[in-house]
């Protein structure tokens, strides 16, 4: 791909092979080629490309060049190619439009597909109204299985394999494969060689309870209903995966201590990746307030035995690290719904459990490696261990409690995540290991 | 669906109408009924099944209860089940029974099919041969649209949408839609209205080349070929979903500090938990004996000014917490392609920037909070604020840097994630902050 921007830039070609050769490419590499040419490149090879493909590929341009495009093009060319485009790929695009854009390019648009568009601009982001598309072929049930030929003949969606059935008044009932149609008769009905099926999301649903369906059962495409049942539109399933991998990215994300950017990294500016950093470092530092006033409180304690200093580090970070296994594997088992809240006293079990163990081994490993080197330190090395074991179990406590509480408030327990409950682990591990000691060692009494 | 179960239980069905009942249910849901019964009611309801979806069925209940239905089963009905399987779900299958179940199994099965279950036995774990069915259509690129038809019906594949086109020699050339098939006349040679395509993956490529590709290019199917570029399976995209959404996991585990399970969590007994976890936080702890020394080295600064320790969680919190938002974001960003190698000056002078400002607005922060409740400590606030400065600038740099070194060493980034960098962070912090300290404040001079 590199290569024909090198070879276009050299003067390699003459207008015509060009043409030929980006006919030739698929679609999606040629819409990535535009990401590396000048303004004047990018509405100079637009030109070249075929009428049929040119809003095909404009679809796969970044939003950038899709604006110098629009801006270069006459209003009728413009019209054009937001008529070919698929409405879901169209309202993608013009969301991303500056409003004179957006008014020019809806006011050269059919009057049935501006009606269209504007109808799904006005989902809320991240419904399933908001990613559907209104391209679907629909059979009625009452339909033969000629007719239904007739109509898939008709219309010109490329990517069909699933049809939808519905009855006269547009009301879901099932779904029919290509394949079952060229097996059937011609006079059978559509209504009885059709699967029926009520796997359908809602267009004010959550996109996720859609991606769920997508998951569990295999879907290609799912079908969207209106409230009161009837077919309006379809998800497909490249929509759902990239909707899953959004989601993974913003949990990612949120267990950082990162703030939404909603944009690809290299493609964020400096200013906005710093806003989205700042806020939970600030929170973080300023809850870490509290582990300085137990340090403050203990003073007396750590100047009479300077020796205890060394284990908080460590002591800290075994909480930390504890806690924030047990909230990923949570909040990524619920993002899953491999646990649910149901599950609380199950998980909670489970955890105190592997906390025991862990907490027990870290302990013993802790005591032989201290008392190797400094024999002498034996009630030191008790107190370390004992707090290790109380932290392990407190943090893992603490790192199902707060995501699950969390989801039972309806809150997105990634919030509530590693860098949070690390903060609450550190303050009880200080507060432990000082409380501990002093019961154990008679130099602090 | 529960209610099927507790309906069954009360004795509610006559064996008919439990029967018609059962046809009438989803697939999935059916085999997620299976997950809740006995050993004996498995059995029983398994038999109810109507013969032409049992297979299917089959296919989706959880391993412990296939084993327990095939150990009930005749010989001659488990051949019947596993010649109606896919082949992927087949190997799926085998893999999970031990070896007796499967040598009983495989007796059972014809040869031809026993030969492709073998065959696909053999691929590594992870390669694309692993995941692949061997259940596609191809079509021969010299056959009318009138015997593309005829193959199409003749076979029993009911997911169709791709047929892949192949030379006489089975060399993959291209694809064709039915809808292209539909729409063009019978004589014409599936050659001359295919869509020519290399996009492929090789049997023995890595899984995520196969999952990038659908990514890329919003495939519902992926064809699958030989060193010698012969069409041999096809991937399709259910499955890629579940790599995509494993990998994500296994990032997840990763940098949380947790080594892999490969199940579900509440799937996993408490001692794979256990041991999934101590090692990395051992690893850690141990490498926190790093913390304890350079303490200890300073133990006579901090006898000096007990002031000091107080500073200590939060300096170290603030470095960790900043290095895990960059660690994350790099390593989240390279799983999706968004960031390469060739980005690392790039990457790296951003977060410098990303690092200063942070930094920047934390000291001030920081600064402001501690002079308005000390103002007589002047001193020990520019010493935290400048060390708070420096951490975060360098713990935003190895943020970046390991995850990409490790890239470059084809180590996987997400091993050198957060828990490490931390640990790192710590260290620095302290050091900075005593060295940083010592030349600021008289009293420790």
């Amino acid at each position: 791909m590199k290569d024909i921007v090198e070879r276009i830039r050299a003067g390699q070609f003459k207008a015509a092979n060009l043409r030929r050769e980006l006919a030739d490419m698929n679609i999606i590499d040629l819409g990535e080629v535009f990401e590396g040419l000048t303004k004047e490149e990018t509405i100079q090879i637009f030109r070249l490309l075929p009428k049929d493909v040119a809003a095909n590929v404009f679809a796969h341009i970044i939003p950038k060049k899709q604006q110098i495009i629009v801006e270069a093009l006459t209003d009728i060319e413009v019209g054009k190619i937001v008529e070919n485009l698929f409405v879901d790929d169209a309202v993608d695009f013009i969301e991303e439009m500056p409003a004179n854009v957006v008014n020019r390019v809806l006011s050269q648009v059919g009057e049935e597909k501006r009606a269209i568009i504007n109808q799904l601009l006005q989902y809320p982001d991240d419904s399933v109204g908001s990613i559907m598309t209104t391209e679907y072929l629909a059979l009625r049930e009452d339909f033969t299985v000629l007719e239904a030929f007739d109509k898939i003949r008709e219309i010109k969606l490329m990517g069909l394999h699933t049809c939808y059935v519905v009855r006269r008044d547009k009301l879901f009932v099932g779904s029919v494969s290509l394949k079952t149609l060229l097996l059937a008769k011609e006079h059978e009905r559509v209504g009885d060689i059709m699967q029926p099926s009520l796997i359908s999301a809602k267009t004010l649903d959550d996109q996720e309870t859609a991606t769920r369906l997508f998951h569990k059962y295999d879907l290609l495409s799912l079908p969207v209903v209106d409230k009161e049942g009837r077919l309006v539109g379809i998800i497909t399933v490249d929509d759902a995966v990239e909707i899953v991998e959004e989601e993974a990215t913003e949990d990612f994300e949120k267990m950082a201590a990162i703030g939404p950017t909603g944009t690809p990294y290299l493609k964020t500016s400096i200013l906005r990746h710093v806003k989205s950093r700042v806020g939970w470092l600030m929170v973080l530092m300023l809850l870490a307030i509290g582990t300085e006033l137990i340090i403050g409180t203990f003073e007396e304690a750590m100047a009479a035995l300077p020796a205890l200093a060394a284990f908080i580090p460590m002591l800290m970070d075994a909480g930390g690290n504890a806690g924030t296994q047990t909230s990923t594997l949570i909040i990524r088992g619920m993002a899953l719904d491999e646990i649910l809240f149901k599950d609380f006293y199950k998980v909670w079990w489970r955890e105190f459990r592997v906390a025991i163990l862990c907490g027990l081994i870290l302990s013993i490993v802790n005591a032989v490696r201290v008392l190797v080197f400094n024999p002498d330190q034996l009630l030191i090395t008790i107190s370390v261990s004992l707090t290790l074991m109380a932290v392990v179990i407190l943090a893992k406590t603490l790192g199902c409690l707060l995501p699950m509480a969390a989801k039972k408030l309806r809150l997105d327990p990634a919030t509530l995540a590693a860098p949070i409950i690390k903060t609450i682990a550190d303050a009880m591990a200080l507060t432990m290991f000082f409380l501990i000691a002093q019961a154990m060692l008679p130099e602090l009494r």
